[in-house]
Formats: structure tokens, sequence, C-alpha cells
């Protein structure tokens, strides 16, 4: 067994995708998290709404409450 | 009685169907839980859209707010 | 005087229809439920989506959260 | 002044009509409640949807979450 | 500075605007609330739906989570 | 560094515009407000909604929960 | 590893990019922030909604709960 904090713990400088509510995806580096929020931080970023890139950050934090999946 | 997550970790290792909002499905084998917030880890996930499979996770982590159902 | 928990205990082994948001209904035999969040646990369940059965499920978690009502 | 619990602890066994967000009216008798959540039972209930009566329910538990308001 | 609480306690006893999510307006006499959920109860209310007056209520209890605002 | 409630409590008689969910503006003297709600008590209000002033308000009391914005 | 709040705490008095649902970006210089909520002030802004400047906020605080993403 495996709880969702470790893999998220894991995961820390992989790439990871996240996919929030309203179509927004964001692929980067997880660089950081926190516990209960699941409020992300990630690195080099491309931010995707309805599949297409529309804007690259080189720091972003990412609130948890519109996180629908972290895929690592 | 069963308690809801007694039937949750008698799922681990097991393949579920779990049904988030806004029509989204993810089938995988159960790999992990948090208590309270009934995040999941999933592995060899299949993402179903609109019952049409969008996607292949290895791992990945559900937030619990958006799920409807769990299904063993 | 009847308590909302005392009713949900009450129906134990019974028959129950659960009514979600989003025209989601579930008939099944009521197994389990947590406090306080009202998850629950069906068997024998039929998903009813706007009136039709789409699905049937030996066993069910049902987060609480989407719960309109639970009628026994 | 009447605190709001106090106001449904003297409905007890009186009809109440409960309004639901998304167009659902429950008309019936309140024989319960919990604090603080607000989850009601109700005895010989008549649901209401768009005005009008789509079924009866001998006893039903609405959660909390839902309401907009108790009028008894 | 006036605390919104010491707002709706001066207001006990008079005629207040309390405006609800979904265009739902109820006019009537604050006769109580409860901290810190502001759940109200009005006497001799008016329901007003999309600017027209629907109903008349002798006692009504509305929940706090979907207030807008309270104009005394 | 100012933190928010800071910056709610040097508002305070000063006039200011808070925007809620939903295209409503409340344009008015700030007369208090709460912890950690963000209640708060607008003096002589202009209500505005999608860019039109529909209403005045002496007192009203908003609910925090509805805040986009509160710029002094 | 970057806690989410630690990258807040190091962006004070840059220029950060505000995402909130409902198509609204602010645009301005981090000056605050509070624990948990995550409400922030922000000097100099522009609002922008639908890509387009509306308006500009000498001081703004924007409430925590409509945040998607806060980028530095």
């Amino acid at each position: 067994m495996e709880k969702p904090l470790k893999v998220l713990h894991a995961s820390l400088n992989n790439r990871v995708m996240v996919e929030l509510r309203g179509g927004r995806g964001y692929h980067g580096t997880l660089d950081g998290y926190d516990v209960p929020h699941m409020n992300l931080v990630l690195k080099n970023t491309d931010e995707i709404i309805n599949n297409e890139t529309v804007a690259k950050h080189n720091t972003i934090v990412l609130r948890g409450d519109n996180i629908i999946y972290v895929s690592p």
C-alpha cells in the first residue's frame, strides 16, 4: 500500500501531469507540496488548456482545491 | 455492517472503478488511500471520459473531493 | 424523534434509494455508513441515471458529499 | 429571539416544507434533525420537483448541505 | 467598527432583506440567528424570486450557506 | 509585508469596492469585518450588478464566502 | 523541495500573476498573504478579464478560495 502523500513525495523532482477542474492541465517538475491542502509547486511548467499549451511558467503554485489528479 | 473505509481497505490490490464528477471514470488497481480525504492511488489505470478511454496512467493520485463512488 | 443516523442504522440490511446530485440514483442494500461524512456502502445496487438503470454493482462506496437523500 | 435549531425542535411532529437547491421540495412531518449538519428526517413526505409531486416517501433522510430553507 | 454579528443582533425584531444565491430574496422580521453558521429565522416573510413575491411564510429557517447579504 | 486582515482593518471608515461572485459589486464604507470568515459590514452602499447600480443600502452585511476581492 | 508558502514568501515585493476561477487574472506586486487561507494582498494591480485589462487597483485583497494558481 502506498498512501497518496507518499506517492507525491516520491515524485519530487520528477515530471508530473496535474489535471485541474475546468479543462486545465499543468505539466511540470514537482518541487513541493503541503499537507493537508495538497497545494503544489511546479517548475518549468507547460499550462495546457483544452489540449493546447497556452503558457509556460518557471515556477507556479497550484492551489490543491482544484486538483482532479496528479499523475507522476 | 461494513464501514466504507473497510471496503476500501479490502479492495487494495484489486481492480476498482472510480467515478468522478464531470463524466470522468478511472479503472485501475487500488494501491492506497488516505483518511479522511479519501484521496486514492491507482495503478495501471484507464482514464475514461464520456465512456471512452482517453489515457492510461501507470500511477495516479486522485483527489477524494471529486469522487462520486468507488466500485470494487 | 429519530436522528438521521439512527434512521440510517435501522436501515442496515434493507433496500434503500440514494439520490445523488446530477440525476443519479442508487438502489441497493445498505451495508454500512460512516460518521460524520455519511459515506455509504451498498450491496447489489442498481445505478439509475435519468430514470434508467445503467449499471449494477455488487458493492459500491458512495461518497456522502453528493447525497441529496436516503430513502429507506 | 428564537435560534434556528429551537425553531426546528419546536417543529418536530409538525408538517414542514423543506426547499433544497435544484428546484426540489419536500413536504412532510419532521421527525428528527442533527447538529450541526441540519440533516433532517421526514415522514410521509411528498417530493416535489418543479412544482409537481413526483414521489412519496414513508421515511426520508435529507442531507443538510442542500437545504435552502425549512418552513414550518 | 461594527462586527457583522453585532449588526445582525441589532436587527432582531426589525425587517431585513436577505438575498440568497439563485435569485432568491426573503423580506421578513429577523427573529433569530446562530453562530458561526449565520442560519436565520425570519417571521412574516415574503419570498421573492426574480423580483416577484411567490410565497409568504409565517416562520422560515434560512440556511446561512446560501446567503449573499442581509440588509437591515 | 501587509497581511490581508491588516489591510481590511486599515480600510475601516474608508470607501471600498467589494466584488462578489455572480457579477455583483458593492461600493460602500467599510464599517466592520470578522475573522476568519471575512464577513463585512458596509455603510451607504451602492449595489452594482452587471455595471449598473440597482439598489442602495444604508447598512449591509456581506457574507465572506462569495467575496472575490476587496479593493480599498 | 520548496513548500508552496515558502514560494509565496519568497515572492513578496515581486510581480506575480494570480489566476482566479471565472476567467479573472490579477497581475501585481505581492504585498502579503495569510495562512492557511492564502488570501493575498497585491499592489499596483492590473485586473484582467478574458485577456483584457479592465481595471487597475492600488491595493487589492484577493480571497484565497478562488485562486487557481500564483505564478511568480
